[in-house]
């Protein structure tokens, strides 16, 4: 489909038909995914497909049995990893240094990411950089964040949120619909798929096929000059 | 641009040549941004397309003089407006009660938008909506967030950053290219667009036409069984 189609066909879905959402169609969405833009390119997205029959009816019931996710064919959970910037992080070194990127880029992986993405027992690292960089930027513009750990997490949940919206848009562009879902148990949920303490749920995505009754009315939208301001 | 085009084709550009980017594609990526899905409709995203020489001048310092931000055509920043939900929520209610939708939803505008969406002085309403929802949630899933003031607009964040990915894609579509800015200085940011004390930027968008050396290698992402997982 053309891409201003997508955008425009794209609407959150409550009620979905019984059929299937094939495999491949599921992990082209992913792909699609992983190609947004994130934060110092550290990848702290985590999608969990929720398969089993078990997991997926206690999912249901801790998303507040909504009918999104009571009817559709699939569940998938976006989880904001803060910390799995040490993952990504030797890899983009090997890679930066395999093109021979300029040095600067490959120091700022090697030193500035961790210190960063890091706050330190107690977010003690956190309060340092808090601390140093509240006095330097009596001076000058600086970096205010991330310090402490709900500001690494923040920064985590927003590039998050960027892969979410492209795999919704792929699932409209092959044919499917979706509705992401913020009413739901996050205590629950981290507890259901054994996530760390320091990783935070984005959002679960209800995905299968619009069912005829799927939305209750068109968009509603308020004036783009509502929102859009020129200054 | 057929969507997955799109999707492949973005990337984070550093560089842009000196060609201005039209007000008509400009406006088609804001309309195109407001499409994105969000919480509760409530629309607390709001875009400033900063203009004025002095204003972008200084905003390039506040960006850290990165050089996306130095030699783009346009600097958008996006914010996210918690308290903005007054403005949506009077238009969805006599929407809804326009189009006769379910009473359940136009309740939903009524009563539960204002309960979630506010925190009270010092956050009290805040602190008394988790006292509540940790207490029931110890018998049944409950919705455990949006408490606090940080909650509130951890949410706007997350629905702000569905536009923003909306507005670089429609901007790639439109033969003109981003890059994505987190490392600014949100204080001065905020002091320089006179924002409320509540509001927070979700970023700052460079935009133009690529330059020939807008970025320094091909894209690397981690392999998709990394950050997808069937449970």
């Amino acid at each position: 489909m053309e891409f201003s189609e997508v955008i425009l066909k794209r609407r959150s879905v409550r009620r979905f038909t019984q059929k299937k959402i094939p495999k491949e169609v599921l992990m082209k969405a992913f792909e699609e995914a992983i190609l947004a833009p994130n934060s110092s390119n550290t990848q702290t997205w985590r999608f969990y497909w929720v398969n089993s029959h078990e997991k997926k009816e206690n999912l249901v019931a801790f998303c507040l049995n909504q009918s999104a996710a009571r009817t559709c064919s699939d569940l998938i959970v976006c989880v904001a990893s803060p910390k799995s910037w040490k993952i990504s992080q030797p890899e983009l070194i090997k890679y930066t240094e395999e093109i021979v990127a300029p040095s600067a880029v490959v120091n700022y992986y090697k030193k500035l990411v961790p210190m960063m993405y890091q706050w330190g027992p107690l977010n003690s690292w956190g309060l340092l950089k808090k601390i140093l960089f509240t006095c330097l930027g009596i001076f000058k513009p600086v970096p205010r964040s991330p310090g402490f750990r709900s500001e690494v997490q923040e920064v985590a949940i927003k590039s998050s949120a960027l892969a979410c919206e492209n795999f919704v848009l792929s699932l409209t562009n092959q044919g499917f619909a979706s509705c992401m879902m913020e009413g739901f148990d996050e205590a629950r949920v981290k507890k259901l798929l054994k996530l760390n303490c320091s990783d935070r749920v984005v959002m679960v995505i209800a995905a299968g096929e619009e069912a005829q009754d799927g939305t209750w009315g068109p968009r509603f939208r308020i004036k783009l000059s509502q929102v859009v301001h020129e200054v």
